[in-house]
């Protein structure tokens, strides 16, 4: 079939929306007709050439959510007129990851999807008889994508898929880091660096959890308002000096829980420092620049504290994806302040441009009907 | 009284054994006769002059074992007769620390420790009138200490003290950083960097806890030999391969624990990049230099490695201390061969060259009859 789809075609340069070829499902895959996508950074990270693992021609887009159109041979798990939210992350419950309630980096596909292809190692994308590769295993700034089983999650269909689709990465990233990677505790204190997509997610999550104090910094006093919507119960300028301000108000101690969601590696420095002597926990979840390290006094350790990081929220996603929707329909979690701008496919390129501008928290892409 | 003791005068100098000046424990204060004491490198960092908070005159020593003489007012958990170990790391069973099962980092006594105080903010030890601070709430390179209640283990008479001493710093930590912060599971993968008294306390407190495969890393093939004899399964030399080793023989993955116990940032570092992807535990027990810092590639957290860091193993020391020291009466802990060398207190010093010369895993000084 022919599907309208936004190529990356050159690094730096702006994604040209035109028409390939998308071919049937294999076995074990899924046609899905988009509904809506969600515009992350890990798109425009990719699009800008700086990612080393990345490459072009692709499709890009990775927080899909849509309807399924129809199923390759042997599809258990979803069928036609299901509900779904694209997985980047899948899980194919067989793996020893997925079987083990300590990761969930499935590894059954890991090594083609890095390399753009679908499972058996070729692509259903194609450009006059050209393969187009695919990008993180869903390629959903398109009308239409072909994915396999494991990286869908079958949600309610009541709920909206424009809203749904932040569940495929951002917002689950976000809920699941302080849900599911840190699981904070009850009457916890916790600082989220950063009131992005993911950090507003991880406030989300403190509060989901019970958190007692939830202290977000930023530099936008915007988004700290919008902080304070999700549950922030301290919104802080991130002005230099947030270390000594939460030892100074934890009673020297500092905080049980942080979370960085910046991708800056200074910011994850301060969040180990800001982590509580004794039993503080440091969730890194921004991807860093290549090359870039965080650099840890070895003392900080010794005396309790301990620094993780979070992929996809450690969101096993066909279990769990549904689950944060559910909470979502439930009103345990309020994703239309996400939602900054609203746009057809054809502006994809105005949606990195807003976010390079850090205007508002996410676009999404309305692609059909 | 009168007391023999090893005095730091002066940084970087030979300490000096010499007659001081005891004062009767105050309430809550203990007298011991020490019977034996470990010598650890915690005392020749404070004596070279490098470790920023230290001071002098004092008299060093940590590890130390004896027999309670006499207890000052208040005192209820020990009695004249019985045998203590020292407890650097104290136990108050009062503080929100030792009220947590999280951390085994007393506040109690802290900051007057740090001074070099007991906990009234004066010292027992002087000379001439002058006071001479205490050194880790211990000073046990003497024959009598003055020690707080608590800051002392009650450990069984059947435990020959000069090998009870050693659970006092090197051996427990060791141990507890396997058995209490890492909490190494059953069946894993572990390996433990170094094979000096911690490491080795590591090695058998993986093969305590049923760690299937033991991997044990340093340069000396003599100490990989007694490593051998604590359970490591495989002894590797120290040859900057060893993270493409670990990989290389774990498909890929790593190793599900990893455990730091020397003291280089730089070791730190493989033993981060040696954690097993998804869940890898690294647990960094060495003590690194002033200003450095352990640099770890975000990349490694985000897929699953945590880092943490472990003070005397995490062991809560009156609770604790005893029940290791019964593990070792029952035979699950072989402590003889950590003993490499004894001497009287008179030969302090050489018990510091052999320990700069790596000679050897502990010295213990006979301080008793």
């Amino acid at each position: 079939m022919k599907v309208r789809a936004a190529v990356l075609e050159q690094f730096a340069r702006p994604l040209v929306v035109q028409e390939l070829d998308l071919a049937d499902p294999a076995p074990g895959e899924v046609l899905i007709r988009l509904v809506a996508c969600g515009v992350c950074h890990t798109d425009m990270y990719t699009a800008s050439g700086v990612d080393p693992s990345g490459y072009a021609p692709t499709v890009l887009g990775h927080e899909g959510a849509g309807v399924v159109e129809s199923v390759g041979e042997g599809v258990g798990s979803v069928a036609q007129g299901d509900h779904v939210v694209t997985l980047f992350s899948p899980q194919c419950r067989e793996c020893i990851h997925c079987l083990s309630p300590r990761t969930n980096l499935c590894l059954a596909i890991r090594e083609q999807q890095n390399l753009g292809f679908l499972p058996d190692g070729s692509t259903r994308l194609s450009r006059d008889g050209e393969p187009i590769r695919h990008f993180m295993g869903t390629s959903v700034f398109a009308e239409h994508a072909v994915i396999p089983e494991i990286a869908l999650a079958k949600v309610s269909p009541e709920a909206p898929l424009d809203r749904a689709c932040l569940f495929a990465c951002g917002l689950s990233t976000g809920l699941g880091a302080a849900m599911f990677t840190a699981q904070v505790k009850d009457g916890a204190t916790c600082v989220v660096f950063g009131a992005g997509m993911v950090g507003l997610g991880a406030v989300a999550g403190c509060r989901l959890q019970g958190a007692e104090r939830i202290i977000c910094v930023d530099r936008s006093q915007a988004r700290l308002e919008l902080a304070r919507g999700q549950g922030a119960s301290d919104c802080w300028p991130a002005d230099g000096h947030v270390v000594e301000r939460v030892l100074s108000e934890t009673a020297g101690f500092g905080a049980d829980y942080t979370f960085e969601a910046t991708g800056l590696v200074s910011v994850m420095g301060e969040a180990v420092e800001s982590a509580r002597m004794g039993w503080g926990l440091c969730t890194v979840c921004g991807v860093a620049g290549r090359g870039e390290t965080l650099d840890v006094v070895p003392r900080l350790l010794i005396t309790g504290r301990r620094v993780c990081g979070s992929s996809f929220g450690g969101v096993k996603g066909r279990d769990q994806v549904p689950e944060l929707v559910e909470r979502y329909l439930q009103g345990d979690i309020d994703v239309n302040p996400f939602i900054s701008h609203r746009m057809p496919l054809e502006d994809i390129n105005r949606a990195f441009e807003l976010m390079e501008a850090q205007d508002g928290i996410r676009s999404v892409l309305e692609l059909g009907a």
